[in-house]
């Protein structure tokens, strides 16, 4: 088992016993986001719509107090609200029979009144939302702050970057680790800034005009948002899906966010780079020998699954008139599992960047492996005076080649040049080839986003 | 609750229970693609191994016969796997540990012989995914076969054809169930093909070489795919992934003609239109009066996910090298995703089209409303011989223009054009604009999808 | 031809020709987007760099001019350039070498130092994004306005809601309106939001450290950005792909909103519902009465191909090291269809809802058809003092039923139930059945979302 | 450029001149689905609309002659009928003007007689699809003949096996590339047979009644079928689209498989591993050295764009009654996307396999590198008998441990544990630590996978 004090790896609770869920339901939100987690949610808004009733005037005080203590997820029976649930695509049909039941008459009277079904499951689904977003705001935050420890001890860090998966030219793991700190954190700008802002409560009524409530509704929407803690919306959004929309797509990026860096991870990790480890790599049923980036590799399959999710969630947005015939319902899974995903995602990465082994050696010997050759934009920029840019280009180019493939090292094959020769002598291409002092502007760019980091907490 | 006695009503296990299954998980696929099922057929791709390897005098029988009595997946602790599976991201690493355990010595040593986790993994979806087309097919035959009934008894029943959402000509009922059918029947010929030819086993050892069987690979791997009921690959395909695209793309096909039959019906069973009901429709929280096509709804919500989750699918085949780091992993949720929720799909068709009650009069009074205006068509070509196809295209547009927008019957303003009336008597245009002899080949078309429908099954 | 004057029915250029492009890329955006809109940006990213540098006088400001005068579009073979961009995998490497040949000696030497490919495709990449949402946002908040209009002149229109596509309690058209409006203008205010402030320049050099450069980089980047009306990124963000990945989501949100309202449209423009037209409905080839909502079915064609789109650009994130291999290539044409397609749908929702025809008799008429049916929840309500909620709504239930399967009048059922008639008088349910006098909230709902809509303007 | 002889070099037409078509739609599937080729396939199939009424004796023999003589694309204008299909939301209604026009009178009065604008479309859909394939096939079949060719080349030579980007055991690249080889061999027989047998015509009328062609319909279809070369379909399939289903699920697995071993060739040519190269490297714009694997980065980047548009053709399918409202026009453009980016994925992909270059030595080097690592499975598994499989199993992971960590040897560390020397000679390790002798059946396996190459080609 992997070691880590992080409250990402608190024992999960319902969805994350599952066969798979150890490596693709990881951390807080798997429970958050449960079955139990739905049926308490949506208890939850009955038990508010009641109190915000009462608080009206609307239902006897008493009738509140008695839905209250009977919204208890644990006092009923999944299996048989589940099964009920198909005779009117929806649960909260058996669920306010079984509530009105629990609550007795005459507090059964106030039970779900004005309100539609439609109302409580999304309300239920913006409190689930919330509180997902708590463990996985958590985990991407700690992830970036893994990033951010990072690029500070890196800063100066070199090691080849690479475009197109060969070597470019040389930078520091600091810049690397600071652009997974500031993808990470614009991520959890977003998703914070939607759940404080745009997860609302819903309360419309049958076909959204509140018609339940007499001349109150507007007074009874905005009393259920408070109690909820939840934002009002100007209006009922039923069919106004943009919410659910923008919830994941904001998801959908903090899984590239994620993804992003974890591949680097596993690419930095191969073999024959090795210029990183994870603190605890996996093992093998087959190859003892096996020490696999496992954390980065999990985070990359739970953010592989966000795209697809994304999609089916943006797809279901037209729904028709007043409430979807089938799109509305292909919202629930989805969107579950999308939030179970990227914080799952979010649990993996923080535990692989808070643990990972860098091995600044390796990055220095796989610089030095070519010889060189990732200086030669620096040789060609210093031969632009005497050569032109294209000039100056087409020779390194050709010396590049040279040797590429023969062996030589293009120090070599440069000083034998000619037109090398007449303007570079041997110590400025000793200087030129020196990979440490071609960083350009790299430490600095990891200060500008270390400070924006530390800005962003400050703001808080 | 739905009544009926289709096998696809039987209570389901597993993945069934959860708060949205009802709805969402309907049918007997969700429990052969629970997480139950997985770990049996983990358990079931072990002990084929070790009686494959005994078969071939690998391994002692005895060994192999104490490892088929430990496979019982009620004897493991699935919470304890799934927690065991993050430290080497993926759970067969702790399944072949507690498989030994539970084995005991000697026959531990005969555990998982020569295999790689991900032989174990992908034989184990396979193996379920087999398992799940099972009633899955069943529940899209059952759908195919209430489609043809319906095409046989309204052959001939006319309603409006309507393209854009817009009156067209007349069809009849039986050529619209006639459409699903075909789709229908289709999926199900692709799905059964893909199922008998195409679910291969899975065995490589650590990179697909079957190294740890010395010389007897090819013999190892033609044992275990006869053992287990499954094709037997030309080569293992660790990172060939096109079984697995293949059998999402056509989940996905599925999906859609599910959801093609499922849309019809919702609309068709619109208030306004009124021409079709379900035969146990939902009832809704608040409005006592809503008759809802819940099994139509359902199965548009549960046929709404499979895009998605077939893109991620396809988006995770180009694993790398000989094992993928993240596209592998990411497969194993939507997979089981897509094969519950197109099974559910077709489960509430089923029973949506077994039970569909069809009112004729409410159709013909619907091809009426518009006083014959959508055999615009019908006239028009009348008129050709005289004026001109552009010609008579226009009079005709013309005068539905007047037809709609005065409310005249577009008879009497047809009549009332002079070109007209130098062509088509009063009789001809009682006959033109007689819908119920506008259907052109309707019925012959019913019964070429019958005969088809017939001649597959006769084939099987 | 669709008469209007409004600006998105100005001709487009390029994109726009296409046999589709009618249809699928309406609007300016296509032309904002096409070929020579890009090849256009990327000049004027080289145009902007050369005088950046030589703005710090790090090149001649000669060079800078002359530069400067060399970079127009048409002066340059684009199928040539496509053609060789092929042997570097981008299209930046020829256009440099063309740029500079046209440029000539000396100049030559002063264009693209310090840059790499990326940073042009990037930095035009989001001059065609900026662009691009320039019309896109005026064809968006055109279509936000004219709903506006509708929700206040049909504030208090009574037509029945639909659930599930069945009629459920009446609504107003302005509540419907006022829903497509307070979705259109969350989908603008998200997009202007990102086009100001996310929209940023890239410049990072051969891997992101600014070391062609030296000292300046970060001057260099700020100063180009200034340049080119573009946001200063905290860091080069090569493979930070949030930007692109935000914009895509918003994106498909903006789709979502404009199919929502675009299929209620075609909805209520069916045949059987007719209350609604489009004000130049659209004809067939073969049937000549069709007059089909072809704005709103094109609205709903254009909308519908982006979420697969946005789950493209999402997929595409997780890119390598400092330069993506196949992910960043795979978002150019994702990026640009995105925006085309959604614009396309914008230009044809505007034109849709500015010429809507509102048939308000039509939709009394068919708030009647059900004589009362949908106000079963009102009567319901009005049960519960003397039956209790679960009793009222069984008792409100079977006399819907009653009405509708026996074709009577449910205030006649109603009225003969002892039940009902113990507790309301004939002009109790007279009342009660009125459906223009249970609208509940929805006209000051309605003041909701266009005070919302008017404080959003004023803030701007 | 790139030098190639291989037919998808040749210069592509029409769509293949954009700005990125030489990297995103290379080959000549571009060409064969540009604007200009949907517009020839909709006038061919008016053309054989016209010849085979003719053929029936429904339309003068003369009327059809003048019509076929019309049929030529370059007599239209493209950007006119665009803009003119804003109007009915569909290119055929102003094209069948058009033709009209073009064939004047009498001829006129015979076009398009009896068919719907959906007939045109789908039949030129699947004309085009039909067309296109044929370049994808042959770049898709090159592609694999070119890995059959490496497969059989290097059937015996060694490289490292990778599992999760580490080094896993010894295989050889004959197996590597018989994977690839096998994945599209299975792409290709996919979609050649799609093409034989599910690309059909498409021939309803109005509402799939027929009714135009009077008790005829079943004739004209079968003869328009004939007459186009496409598959008969039972019925009319306006609102089934399986068809299209089918055929962008089979697209996207022709993708997967493309760019599973693009991904492999861009993992083996990374600078740190240099394994391959391709025969024509790409340059950069900034850096004189780099030797890009330029098509393996294409086609990743055409194929990351299938998935995509896989899941909008999907989404696409469940079109409402007889015609779609929004779907339908929804595929055209996905449609041709999805053709042109897998096509184009197959022409790099078939470019990049038949030059590659290959380094034996280097994968030699890479096997070494590790000090006998990778075959830490071969000797737990002789230990076995000894130590039982677990004990083995911790042994040699203990050894690989501190091989991994000191960087001594394995055969070292292994020789100095008492358990181990106790059962393996010195002889025996070194035998043991050969990677040259546990290749297990990769020889045989590659003999399989060219055995089934072979037989399909002998089955053509």
């Amino acid at each position: 088992m992997r070691p880590s004090s992080s409250p990402s790896d608190a024992p999960a609770g319902g969805a994350g016993n599952g066969l798979f869920d150890g490596i693709l339901a990881r951390g807080a939100v798997a429970s958050a986001a449960d079955d139990r987690a739905w049926l308490q949610a949506m208890l939850d808004v009955e038990a508010a719509l009641a109190a915000t009733l009462a608080d009206l005037g609307k239902v006897p005080a008493q009738h509140a107090a008695t839905i209250a203590s009977a919204c208890r997820a644990d006092r009923f029976d999944m299996a048989a609200l589940s099964a009920a649930a198909a005779a009117s695509a929806n649960p909260v049909v058996p669920l306010v029979r079984a509530l009105r039941a629990a609550a007795g008459r005459p507090a059964a009277d106030s039970v779900h009144a004005g309100a539609t079904s439609q109302d409580i499951m999304d309300s239920a689904a913006m409190l689930v939302a919330y509180r997902a977003l708590g463990p996985l705001l958590a985990d991407l935050d700690g992830a970036a702050r893994a990033a951010a420890a990072l690029a500070a001890v890196h800063r100066d860090t070199p090691l080849a970057g690479r475009t197109l998966l060969q070597q470019a030219v040389p930078v520091t793991l600091g810049l690397k680790a600071a652009g997974w700190l500031t993808a990470l954190d614009r991520s959890v700008d977003l998703l914070a800034e939607l759940r404080d802002r745009r997860l609302a409560v819903q309360l419309g009524g049958a076909a959204g005009t509140l018609a339940g409530f007499g001349d109150d509704g507007p007074a009874v929407l905005a009393g259920l948002a408070g109690r909820l803690g939840l934002a009002e919306p100007v209006l009922p959004w039923h069919t106004d899906r943009t919410r659910i929309g923008e919830l994941a797509g904001t998801l959908g990026v903090a899984a590239g966010a994620v993804a992003k860096a974890a591949r680097d991870v596993t690419l930095l990790a191969q073999t024959e780079v090795a210029e990183v480890a994870e603190g605890t790599p996996g093992g093998s049923s087959a190859m003892p020998h096996k020490r696999n980036p496992v954390a980065a590799v999990s985070a990359l399959a739970c953010a592989a699954q966000a795209p697809g999710l994304v999609a089916t969630l943006l797809a279901a947005m037209p729904q028709e008139h007043e409430r979807g015939a089938g799109g509305w319902q292909a919202e629930w899974r989805p969107l579950r599992e999308l939030l179970v995903t990227v914080g799952s995602a979010a649990a993996w990465l923080r535990d692989c960047l808070a643990h990972l082994r860098v091995d600044a050696r390796a990055m220095r010997a796989n610089l030095d492996r070519t010889g060189g050759l990732l200086l030669a934009e620096r040789v060609s920029a210093a031969l632009v005076p005497a050569l032109g840019r294209a000039g100056a280009a087409e020779v390194v180019a050709e010396a590049s080649q040279v040797a590429a493939s023969t062996g030589r090292p293009v120090r070599q094959v440069l000083a034998a040049q000619p037109q090398v020769a007449a303007v570079l002598s041997d110590t400025d291409l000793d200087r030129l080839l020196d990979p440490t002092t071609y960083l350009g502007s790299a430490p600095r760019l990891v200060d500008r986003a270390l400070a924006a980091h530390r800005s962003r907490l400050a703001a808080r």
